[in-house]
């Protein structure tokens, strides 16, 4: 069967992968924005280690799944069909999105082959119907940390690529908590760290 | 004014600074042992990042104090003066070592310049006879978790060198919980993994 994988999916130093006061200002929470730091420098370049990472999070991937934090600020009802995500008219995934929400909402199209799709019966079906648009390719699962956690306790997570970023966010949503037993029998595959952050893939051991 | 320091202090990737289940049998929790390995590699030899950390950790330092969990497994009143540490007749500190405990016992002098001694009133209490011992060198603060949480919450810690682990330990003591706003205007000054593991120095910026 194909695989569900989170990819370069940052954490600070104290665990957590999103600030505090998470909002439409501040879709990280306050101080998230370092946590992509490693991905794009505000100095210098980003390092060949962590370019790998960004590019094996791509590979063979042939359907995403998000929750709907990480597709837009909007809470609630959808209040139009403006909003259309954080990444412009061409989306950088090239396949279809699918959006976990309580509120349906028509597909939307996008150039370079996206289009985002609203789930509203779970993340079951979310799944589901990821797993046949991307045929013999396997599937992404986005932020943000509520979603992971929801796949991961359901165990229906293959991989989970974690990047420790060395700050401090002193609050907001822990990615490594409330998970149960969720992760028994998971460990560390490959540890590479780069100048900026510290790459961890975990799986079934 | 000389500097209280925490020195080599690992976390498990889940933020885990010992595992669930500690006692006379598990000293570091259930899967604990994992938290040292970069230190004490079961097979090969520690990198020279990991070494060079190693030796700073002792660099400087004139005194040590830790909790009673760090000094042994014994709880409550002291039944006899047999327990003298994990660390045989000769510990690795060979200065005064100032023991955070609730139960009052006379000083154990050992060989190699090492003498423990007991620590009834307070960990401020404990840090003052340790900075007049240590003279114009500084005090390293060993563990466990609650002590060095402890010291942060009273604003006493100047350095905090923390070993982020590539294993998930699933539940025990974590360092990064309960600490309010203790690490407000704390930041990383140094992020320099080995292969085995990731050093991050935390300090107020």
């Amino acid at each position: 069967m194909t695989e569900l994988r989170v990819h370069n999916f940052s954490i600070s130093l104290d665990g957590y992968g999103a600030g505090p006061g998470q909002g439409v200002d501040n879709p990280l929470g306050v101080g998230g924005e370092q946590l992509h730091e490693w991905l794009f420098p505000p100095d210098g370049e980003r390092t060949a280690v962590d370019q790998a990472f960004r590019t094996a999070g791509e590979r063979g991937i042939g359907a995403t799944i998000m929750g709907r934090n990480m597709f837009g600020p909007i809470r609630g009802e959808w209040p139009d069909e403006n909003w259309t995500g954080w990444w412009g008219e061409d989306p950088p995934f090239h396949h279809d999105v699918f959006v976990l929400t309580h509120h349906p909402r028509e597909p939307v199209p996008m150039a370079g082959g996206t289009t985002f799709h609203f789930v509203t019966d779970g993340i079951e079906a979310a799944l589901e119907r990821a797993r046949e648009s991307a045929g013999d390719r396997d599937i992404r699962l986005g932020g943000g940390v509520a979603t992971v956690q929801q796949y991961l306790r359901a165990g229906l997570l293959d991989e989970l690529h974690v990047v420790v970023v060395p700050v401090l966010l002193g609050g907001g949503e822990r990615l490594f908590d409330g998970l149960g037993d969720a992760l028994d029998g998971w460990g560390c595959v490959e540890f590479t760290p780069s100048a900026a952050a510290a790459h961890v893939r975990l799986r079934r051991l």
